[in-house]
């Protein structure tokens, strides 16, 4: 079960929240970046970033030198919102009112913990990088001391995490209904293209299976 | 041209910059959701949001007694980051460290504006409306003015923005282009499925054009 907190609590659209733990694991883990909220200098800033989860924990990484993850992490003191969304379809309802998105989404609040200890690094950085690319931690070359330096790894509980899920037809007034209008849902489809493959490729490296497949 | 403020400056990956004011609007006329973040009690909230554009103006609304809409409004003092991101592909390069996305991304930051004039009120919720669903506005019932006192609506300047874009093959590096691994892209995309009418629309009712062509 999720936690209520005074940030978790919905306000409104109470009938579109999960408190199933695994609602929010299914929203993270069909996704390919979240929206990382800082405080810097007092104003917020929202970047677009890889994520990876390893049980109650999500992992996220950048440049060392990058003011946004100083900003989310223990040192200067300041919590991070996460935010994943998945846009599944425009609803379209009777009224102007009414129309609404069918979505998936789930905000995760707090301190952003750096990860020290090697072994949580690699994990966390492995967990980012299948995420993205199932199956390319093992195929591509693994970063070397170098790389590891420059990459900073953040750690966050899911622990104050809230989901919100809507699906299905619209809902409008009582009285709309009897209006001669169209009312429905357009969906949204998602799909992976052809892979196309770097024009410096060597034309006798075949695409991998797991690359293939996905 | 876009200004470049203490906030909009890159700091890192320069060359995905663009100071193009075109690239700004194309990134936002090409969005369903954006990530509106605000600062709540010290802390961020990053919440995904329906929006519209008129100009050098985005038009964010919800309901007049959401927190998080106050707290990025003028009254409290508080400033706005607004994200919008589109995901176009997996960049599947030949070291871990150098895997990438390509994407398309633009932030807004600045103090929203309640708007309390009638007229750009309902043009921004026009606005908002034919963001997510074009010509829905004419189509379906307009908002009554019960329906109007209940949304709030507020405008943000795109005056201070930056956009950052990523396209095409991977950039590994110079050794690695030896390995005898698989690169490229993987691309996203994302289309409108078949529309599905609600299950009480009568059958008589035929799909608008402006909703079948979309």
């Amino acid at each position: 079960m999720l936690s209520t907190t005074a940030r978790t609590r919905l306000g409104r659209e109470k009938d579109r929240g999960s408190a199933d733990r695994n609602d929010l694991y299914d929203v993270l883990d069909a996704g390919l970046v979240c929206h990382l909220g800082v405080v810097v200098d007092g104003h917020p800033r929202v970047i677009p970033t890889g994520y990876g989860r390893i049980g109650e924990t999500l992992y996220l990484h950048g440049s060392t030198g990058a003011r946004s993850l100083r900003a989310g992490s223990d040192d200067s003191g300041g919590d991070v919102c996460v935010t994943v969304t998945h846009v599944d379809g425009i609803v379209l309802a009777r009224s102007v009112f009414n129309h609404s998105i069918n979505y998936r989404s789930a905000m995760i609040y707090g301190r952003a913990r750096p990860v020290t200890d090697e072994d949580e690094r690699m994990a966390g950085l492995r967990a980012l990088s299948e995420q993205l690319a199932p199956g390319q931690w093992d195929y591509a070359r693994k970063p070397t001391a170098k790389e590891l330096a420059a990459t900073a790894v953040l750690a966050l509980s899911l622990e104050e995490a809230s989901v919100k899920i809507r699906r299905g037809a619209p809902k409008d007034e009582e009285a709309d209904y009897a209006l001669p209008l169209w009312a429905g849902v357009l969906p949204i489809d998602t799909k992976w293209g052809e892979p196309q493959p770097d024009p410096v490729l060597p034309k006798e490296i075949g695409i991998p299976v797991h690359i293939a497949d996905r």
